[in-house]
């Protein structure tokens, strides 16, 4: 069942940018929800549709992911299945979906209470994970991310239907000016961008290796740079970054020989679960678009140090 | 005629890298040459390989070139000749060669007594344009330029004898962290690092668009990032970037909607004039290996201001 498509994308013809329908901090139209952030944050986050926390977590903290992620790149079944994908230019490994699903140390992660309160209060309630993803740019390789909002693909290819989710990326290396950091265009949110151009069949297969669908003309591009410009956090292993599913962003080439690898949890509210795909193909699989296990996710219990 | 290889490159089998066998500052090895650059930036350009000069130019003063680069694109014959060099991504232009031979405004810049200076005192004596070029990356445009040592090309496939050029670079736009700037590896030009795989007969239709030979290895790249670092010097239009011809640079992609458009004059020193290519083939053209002309500049005698 797919309710009315409220924004329209993937047309042959063009269509203009229009102003968000949802609100960006969704406890707002609720009674006031109790949280960790304070109106600063807040109000940051509503203007610019990100917070960034530079060292959130520390650097010893963040080793036994990375190891982790080690032990799992030896892992010849996992690298070989769909959920692996690999960059065109290299064939090196660019990112592996499900992370929360292989490893009980990530699902814990996910289920923080510091990240999960931030996340709730922005949310406006209890939230489940969309997708979880870990994205790799080795040294000299990865060929960057073309600008998009994920939303605009998650409406489209998955069906879901509001801007009610959040991603939190930690990083697990240093992010740095030469190793491809996330570049985001502070404001974008506010607007939803229509793209151009039909989307095939099985598109994913394709996408998550170069993204040409779900780009914004570069005349809209050129207009929401004029207003927000663009900002690219830095910082080292375990900052953490939280992002609203509808802003902008990018990623360049990493030209360093410094890898780049960040980590992606991405929650939705349990009020805005997947209906059918609005591009009209089938579903896309689970761990690109979690409908199986909407269950609301439970502070993990035990608050571990940071 | 050709004297001995130095600087043997581009063979089957891999060589290690050595250290140069040239001075960096040449006026060193002479009677000291009276000149504007004083002990601190000697030292810095000699451990570095280039001096960076924030707004050396007023902005107001480059406007002129700029205008008249505007006024070049729409010259069909010149976009369409051999000097001129299109993106292979998007078709747009990237390079025009030989521009101090097309525009007298660009040819009274080469003899700017100001850079000038600096260059007859960095190279110790009398010099001679080997190259000029501009380089452009529209918004959204642009691939970047692979990790490469300027000598090592010249001295492969133009004959330059031994390492004793300078470049300097002028932003005609802003140059910042999003629209591709230069990237360079501070001390890398005390090293020779031979590239391998042998050069093709007329590379450089292919390797002005996209650097493939003349890339030194991962390996060789990441020691002397751990050595160096990377620096990308950013600033407004007329900032000044004088480099030394064989210190490793690069440049990544422009994923902002801001043009990023630099002016380069390749000084030789008049000692170290082109012999025949060291790879063996013909010479490449002369608007990119300046043959012909190769009496010393004089200095331009009216010091336009700033």
């Amino acid at each position: 069942m797919t309710s009315e498509d409220l924004f329209p994308t993937r047309h042959e013809q063009h269509h203009d940018r229009f102003t968000r329908l949802d609100p960006v901090i969704h406890a707002r139209n609720q009674a006031r929800w109790d949280g960790p952030l304070d109106e600063v944050a807040l109000s940051h986050y509503e203007r610019d549709g990100f917070l960034w926390f530079e060292g959130f977590f520390s650097k010893e903290r963040m080793r036994p992911f990375f190891d982790e992620l080690k032990e799992m790149a030896k892992d010849n079944e996992l690298m070989k299945s769909d959920q692996s994908i690999t960059d065109p230019e290299s064939g090196d490994l660019r990112s592996v979906f499900a992370m929360h699903e292989i490893s009980r140390r990530f699902d814990e992660l996910t289920r923080d209470p510091r990240i999960l309160g931030m996340v709730r209060q922005l949310l406006g309630g209890d939230v489940y994970i969309h997708q979880s993803r870990i994205n790799d740019k080795f040294g000299f390789q990865g060929s960057g991310f073309n600008w998009h909002s994920d939303f605009e693909t998650w409406h489209s290819e998955d069906g879901m239907p509001r801007m009610r989710a959040v991603s939190a990326s930690i990083m697990l290396t240093d992010n740095n000016e030469f190793n491809g950091p996330l570049m985001l265009i502070p404001g974008s949110h506010h607007y939803f961008v229509p793209c151009q151009g039909a989307t095939p069949k099985d598109n994913w297969k394709d996408s998550l290796k170069s993204q040409r669908l779900g780009v914004p003309s570069q005349e809209n591009l050129a207009e929401l740079v004029e207003q927000g410009g663009i900002q690219a956090p830095k910082g080292p292993p375990g900052s953490l970054l939280l992002f609203e599913c509808n802003i902008l962003h990018a990623s360049n080439k990493n030209l360093s020989p410094w890898p780049r690898s960040n980590l992606f949890f991405v929650y939705n509210s349990v009020d805005n679960t997947l209906e059918d795909p609005y591009c009209g193909h089938q579903p896309r699989p689970d761990f690109l678009a979690n409908r199986d296990n909407t269950e609301a996710l439970a502070m993990h219990d035990h608050l571990e140090p940071l």
